[in-house]
Formats: C-alpha cells, structure tokens, sequence
C-alpha cells in the first residue's frame, strides 16, 4: 500500500498540478492586451486631459452647485463630449429643488488701522453682500461662556466681528506632499473585510460638546440681533498655513436643541437672514487679534458683493458611447463636476471630471465598440451631501428605505439588474496605485489581472477597505458595485482640499494622464467581460 | 642612564602633566557660569521677546527704509530703550541722503474677465501709483527676440502687461521648514580657512546674458514708451507657491551699456519715471497666462496708491550700557531693523532686533556693570547694501579706500583701536547653533569656551567658513571682529525671506529666546574679558 501510494502520489501531484493550471486559466480574467495598449498610446501620447483640466478652472472655475460658472462649465462639459461624438448627452435634472445659485461678484479686506496691508481672505459661499464699501472697527469677541456675552451688548452695532479665536501658526516641518510608501499600500493590502456596521465611540463628552454648541449659537445670535455687519473667521486648520484659507458654506446657525431635519440648509430659500461671513488667512487673522489684544483699535476696510440666483433643481451632465450586443447593460464611470468656490476646485474635482471626460474621449477617439453601454455621470451637489449621484441612482436604480439598516430595505428598479459598475474619482491629483474594493472579495481576482498592465506604474494594491465620501457611495448604498481608486495624497489633505489654493498648478500631469489611461481600460475591460462585475454578498 | 633615565621619565611624566594641565589652564577662557547662569533665568522665564517682535511686526512692520513705519519702529525701539534706562538712546543719522520713504496706502487687483476671483499680488517698493480704480485689458508680452517688440506697438496704451513668463509650481514632497542636520554642522565644523578671494566663474555666457538684459530693458522701454498702465511679474521662486509672494524693489530699467554707478536707485529723488509695478503670486499669474493664450480677452481691476516721503538722509538706533574700568572700549550687538514691504519682515530682520533688544533688555536688568560699553545697533538701508552699518563703521572706525584690495587700504580711527567685537543676527527665526568665525582662527578657542554653557542646547559648532550678506561685513570689511551665529535654517529660504509670509506667526519662539540668551553671554563676555576679542591676522 505505501508503495503504492508513493508511486500513485507522483502521478497525482502531475494531475493536481494541470488542473491546477487549467482551473486557474478557467478563472484568470482576459485581458485583451491590444487595446490596453492603443489605450495608454493615445492617453500618454495625445492626452488632453490638461487641457479639460484647464477650461473647467482657469475658465469655468470654481463651479459651486448651481452657480453660474457650474451651468457654464456644465455647458462646457456638454458641447465638448458632443463635439467628440458621445450619445445621449444631456443635463440630468435632479426634478427637485436644490436651492440658489451663488457668485462673488466683488471682494476686497484691508486693515487700515494700526497699520495698513491688504488681507487674505475669503467669504464663505452663500454669504450675502456688505451694502457699499464699509470702513469700521473690528472687535474680537472674548467669550468663553454665557455670561461674557453681556459684555458686547450694544457695542456691535456696525461693527466687523472677529467671531473665532486665533489659529496657531506651526513651522512646515513636514511636506505638504507625498505619495503613498509601500507600508501604506502593504497596510491597504492587507486590510481585512471591514465591518458592516462601525463602533462609534461613546456619548463621552457629549454635554460639554452641547454646552459648546449652544454657545456658539449664543454668539452667533449676539451678532446679528446686536446689528453687527460681518464676521470674520481664523482659517482653521493648522496645517493649511502661508496664507492659504479653507472655506466652505457660511454657517446657518441653530442651536443645538434644534433637530437637523428641521434646519434650512444656506443655500435654501427659506433660510434665516444670516451676517456676512469671511474666513481670513491664519496669519493675518492672528495679526489683528494681537493687535486687538494690544487695546490698539482696529479698523478695517471691506468690500463684500455676491450674488444669488433664483432656487431651482440642480442637475448632473450625462453621455455614453452606447454598447452593443449587450446595450441595456451599463459600465459607468464619473466624478463630481461641482467645487468649493476660493480656489477653483482643481483637485476638488476637476482632476476627477477632466480624468473621466478623458477616459471616455480615449475610448471614443480609438473608435471602438463596446459590449455594454460607457456612460459618463459629471455629477452636481457632491459637496452638499452627494446629492446629484444620489438623485441619478435613486431615480434610475432604486433606494434604500431604510437608512439605518444598509442592505434590508433596497428596493431596485429592474436597471439595477443591468448596472454592472461605476467608477469614481475624487481624492485629488495623486496617481492611481490601485483600488478599494469597498468590501467586495468577489472582484478581487478580476482587479487582480486588470491591474497587470500598470503593475509598473506602481498601481497593483487592492484594499478590501472601504472609502467614503464621494459619489461611489450612492451606487454602493443600494448594492451597486461602486468603487474609488486609492491615489496618492499629494497635497489634498494638507493644501488645496477646500481651500483657495485648490487651483490648476496644483495639479500633476503625469498623475491625471495615468488616471484617464487606468479609468478608460477598467471601463473598457468591464464593458467587455463576459459577465457583469459580481456585486458584495 | 637607562635606568636613571626610566626613573626619571615617570617624573617628567607628571611633572609635563602638570605643566600641560597648568598651561591649558592660563589659556582656557574663563566664564562666569553664576551670570550664565542669570542670564538663562532671565531670558528664559522672563522673556520679552515675543512681545517686542510683536510690536516691531504686528503694529509697526513692514519696516521698508525711512518709511512712515520704519520711524515709527525706531521710535518705539529708542523710547523702549530709555524705559529700560539704557544710556546714550539715539538715532545715528547717516549724515548723507538716503532717498524717499514710501509707502502703500491702498493695493488691491481683481480679475473681472473672464472670471471674477480677487488675486493674490503685492506692488513691489518704490512703485509709483495708479491713478483711481482702473478696469482695463491684461496683455501678455510674448517677446523672445527684439523682432517681436514690433508686435505690440500700438497696443500696450492703457493696458497692464504680464511681464514674465509663467512660474513653473511643483508639489512640496519637500518640507519648507528644517534644522541643520549633524552632517552638515560637522561639515562646517571641519570647514578650512576660507579664501581670500574667491575665483569667480569665466565670462562664459556673457554675451547671452547681455543679450538677455538688452532685450528685458527693450521690454521695459516699450511698455513705457507705449503708455502701458501697470506691470505684473509673476512672483519668481520656483519653491515659494500656495500663493506667497516675493517682493523687493521695483525696477529702474536700464541697458547694460550703462555702468552700475551711473543707475539711479528706485527711491533716488533723481531716479527716471517708472512703471507701477505688482508682483502677483505664481498660481495667480499662471491662471492669467493660460486664459490669454486661449486667446479670452483678460480684464482686470487694479487700485494701487502709494506715498512718498521726502528723500532725507537715513538713520540707525543706538544705545548702550556704559562699561566701566574699560569703558571706552566697545562691544557690539546688532542687526537690521528695516525690511523689505509685502508681509512684516518679521524674520527679516524684526527677530533679529528683537533678539538684540531682548539681550541688551536682559543685561540691563540684571544691574550688571560691564567693564566695556555695550552697544546696540538696530541699522536702517540693510536691504539696499548694508548701508546703515556701513556708514556707523565708516564715520566711527574707518574705511578701505580700495574695496578691491580687502585689508591693504584700510584706514581706521583711533576709536577702531579700542573696539572689541561685533555680533549680529540676521538669518530668521532659527536658533543658534554655534558661529561663523569669519576666517578668524584666533577667536575659536574663546568662543569653544563660551558655548560649553550651550553645548546640551544644540549650539557646540564652530565654522571658519564665512558667511554674508549682513550687517556684521561692514566691520570684517576693515578688520574688526564681526561675527554672525549659525542659524538653523527654518523657512527662511523657502518661505519667508523677502515674501508676503515673513510674519509674526512664522517666529519660533523658543528659538528667539534661545538666541537671546546666548547674544547677551557672548556680549557680556566679551565685555568683561581680560583681553578685547583677537582680530584676523
């Protein structure tokens, strides 16, 4: 018997090891290296995606949803992916409303006294106008809890408000850029599948976290019943330094007793009449309060004129290059079209849009016809909650009725049964070195074999991690395979996210080229596939 | 003999011993550790210099030579100095004409077309005004040889022009701030006697280069001649982005036929009519440069007025605490108090002069009495040629007649004989790590001694290498002892010096204290040695 099996088991290792083999050709996904090829050709080669780049920042910058530079860019978006001979091009009405468009129309800040210099700033978008260019006292407000608030009554009346206290300055001793080092990516590589349902922390600190709100409330309320005429702001984060400001929607303030279902977004119609609002560069803020400590007085300058548009639907920009044998079906791949307003939301997510209307100009421009439909979602309101992907996938594919329970309560249309998947870009400018998997292992062996040709280019890391906040979560919410790509960080979190240093030149060409290329061949490989990309369990 | 030989060699052995031990003790330097020791309390615990930097900065900065502000910083220096019962507080007048003051009373640039954003810019010194608020086409002057000068005859009038090309901008993968590392302190520390006179490169190139200073003063020339409005020049440094600029004096364009002391200066009262010129931040600028070579028309909105003052001679701040047995003997601590104009030459130079007010401040209220007279010198011209230091050495100690021939035509005065040693600060916010010997071989066991007390403060290194660029050359310049501190470097380099971000905030005060201490031990010192500090030979 022993023998016999010795004999046997050099036979069977012989047959274990071609079926081995010949299982693992069953499985290993094709890839039709040729177009990948004519792909990366055409994308390195004769790439506009710089050019995109350029026109929705330099041009159509910065496109706040609804504004009119995010109609223009829009219109831009549009006429460009028509001109390239895209189907079905469209503006994608939302059918409900989002609320009113805003400009700055003019903006100026200038210290006049003790000394006089120009100010970095910014308002914060939805702030309404300064009627005429005003010269006043600035006064800083020195409340540490209610009963500070006495203090300040009757001395606002016309007066510009320093509301927040000063932004501690460090030196740059780290770089504001990097790309991510194999530890991160073998980290990523080795994430396990997350949970579906996160821990959240306790209610620690919760009345003290209260207390502050209401406070908050208190000198917001102050302010404006005390006649004040602006509010300025430290820029806050302590990182975002040499004069760069992260500004994002003035604040529509309530307290905290308030439930946030019954609270007017900035943007609404029917939002309370709030105080202008600006948010001052960190160095220059803390300049006027030192000087305000000094008991010196402060006066300062200041031109603020914006502009609303009247409250309507907002909308997202659609195309496609229809498919064939397999038509009904649809790969999608998209990024959010609109921005924050300092900047010209370059990295906040023109690089995303350019990126997308680049991979879909490659495979329009290479003349091919895929199995399934490619279609292109530019996409409205990601800033204001993902609403213009969240409108498309609810209209079009479904919802989930119940927020609170992830996966009981979907109810899809019957196109959700022909959505393969969608792809996104929203993490700035940095290369793509891979996926995350948003918790789906069944399209791990697939990404595996799609991410050969760029093994090189450093892109070769699949994350079972999840990422959020972006459009991907509006597919992934109702059970669509939704997915972001991992990027590197480059300067996002430390610069130019929300910022006004979110601009065209913070953008790297080699990264976005690489992106469109990667972008065009997974649209192109899962339009062609056999099967659909398989959806999470 | 052998043996008596041997018996005797333990002998001399101890007795060479003793005679070594004996004569290192005749040559090492004493130090009063008990007044380090006050010192470090005073100026650690009791710190002011914060304080003042503040108020050289924050309230009277910029400080741009015989400005409004640069008499006021003066008074605030001299009046604080007789608070804290120095002696002899003065302004040194140069007792020659400077030139005029000037100011910016009110700067702001907008882009109205083809989008509205307000942009980062500042007028560089010395720029005349505009008059009123004028809105007017943005042109790009695309001249690469004198041929294209022709293309914009006629067409400049009432315009403001680009000037420059775009600035290329890079991702920061490299931190703005640092500290000298071990490896390059013990590069400098292993550092050979400097060269006299330092080879300079060949004429290799020179004619491109004239060529090219031909051709830029043609530009200029044109824009002139043409009746254009403003000039912009995008700020120039490849590593200042996310907005800071960097801004010194206008431009006086002359051609390169014409010899440097033929030129007159910017704030000359003789100097020809100039543009006005702004300095607009590289992410700004670009954004211009790429709308205009989409061929959009570009308009903008420039207020820029500016003030002159009277040209009049320039002037220092002087005090002292009066020695005693050795009073008329001097030792001298100093730097720049004025700076350049576009954030509030707070590491150029406002910590220096508050390091040396802080030192003289700490001295002072330690009661001491020195047995030399301890001057403070807070020069005024630094940044227009070390002017003010250089006038203080010429009136008091003397002069080389022939600045080509270093140490052969010096000329001194009797005061020169009785004039111990000069220390300034002038390299940022960073801390001192030891000194720049000046190729001074002679002071190195001296000032080995006197930074024992901060060896565990990272300030052991010692360098015969030179460095530049300041005030303490005035004095080397004919033979005086002048030294400058290593200094860590910081941001100086890379974001402050000479930028729109040389603020308060971008101060380390742990470092300003640091120096402070060690400027008033080497002074104190240096006062109360037995000999005067040793010169070069």
């Amino acid at each position: 018997m022993r023998k016999t099996i010795h004999i046997c088991s050099s036979f069977l290792l012989i047959v274990a090891l071609f079926l081995a083999d010949f299982s693992l050709a069953q499985t290993r996904e094709k890839i039709d290296t040729a177009m990948v090829a004519k792909i990366k050709d055409e994308g390195m080669n004769r790439s506009q995606v710089m050019d995109i780049l350029s026109m929705l920042t330099d041009i159509y910058g910065p496109r706040l949803t609804n504004s009119p530079n995010y109609r223009k860019a829009a219109d831009y978006a549009k006429k460009t992916m028509e001109e390239w001979g895209l189907q079905n091009v469209h503006f994608d009405s939302w059918n409900e409303e989002f609320g009113r468009g805003w400009e700055l129309k003019k903006f100026s800040l200038h210290s006049l006294e003790p000394a006089y210099f120009p100010m970095i700033a910014f308002p914060k978008a939805w702030s309404p106008s300064v009627k005429g260019t005003v010269q006043t006292e600035a006064i800083y407000l020195d409340i540490k809890n209610e009963s500070d608030l006495d203090k300040y009554k009757g001395k606002l009346k016309g007066k510009i408000v320093l509301f927040s206290g000063p932004t501690p300055v460090e030196p740059g001793f780290k770089a504001d850029a990097h790309r991510f080092a194999d530890s991160t990516l073998l980290q990523m590589a080795n994430a396990r599948l997350p949970e579906e349902f996160p821990q959240r922390g306790g209610g620690r600190g919760f009345q003290g976290v209260r207390t502050a709100l209401q406070l908050n409330y208190l000198k917001w309320e102050l302010c404006r019943t005390e006649g004040a005429i602006a509010v300025l702001e430290a820029s806050p984060n302590a990182r975002l330094e040499d004069g760069t400001v992260l500004v994002s929607a003035a604040t529509v303030p309530y307290s905290p007793d308030v439930p946030f279902d019954k609270r007017e977004r900035v943007y609404s119609p029917n939002a309370p009449t709030i105080l202008p609002q600006i948010v001052v560069s960190a160095e220059h803020y803390n300049r006027l309060y030192r000087q305000i400590q000094k008991g010196l007085p402060v006066k300062l300058e200041l031109t603020l004129e914006t502009a609303f548009t009247k409250a309507e639907s907002g909308f997202n920009v659609i195309a496609e290059i229809p498919g064939t044998d397999l038509k009904d079906q649809v790969v999608m791949i998209g990024a959010h079209l609109d921005s924050w307003h300092s900047g010209t939301g370059a990295t906040d997510n023109a690089s995303g849009s350019a990126v997308c209307l680049e991979a879909i100009r490659i495979l329009k421009k290479l003349g091919i016809s895929p199995r399934r439909t490619i279609r292109i979602g530019l996409w409205g309101g990601e800033e204001q909650g993902l609403l213009g992907s969240r409108s498309y996938v609810k209209r079009i594919y479904g919802e989930r009725l119940d927020v609170s329970a992830p996966y009981d309560s979907i109810k899809t249309t019957p196109a959700a049964d022909k959505f393969s998947v969608y792809y996104n870009m929203d993490n700035g400018t940095g290369k793509f070195r891979g996926v995350y998997l948003q918790g789906n292992e069944a399209v791990m062996p697939i990404f595996r074999e799609w991410l050969r040709p760029f093994e090189k280019m450093g892109a070769s890391t699949l994350t079972l991690n999840n990422t959020g906040g972006t459009d991907h979560l509006s597919f992934d919410a109702i059970g669509l395979p939704g997915f972001q790509f991992i990027q590197d960080p480059i300067e996002y979190s430390t610069r130019t996210h929300h910022t006004s240093m979110d601009v065209y030149d913070k953008a790297i060409e080699a990264d976005l080229k690489h992106n469109a290329v990667m972008m065009a061949v997974f649209a192109w490989l899962s339009a062609n596939r056999e099967e659909m990309i398989p959806r999470k369990k």
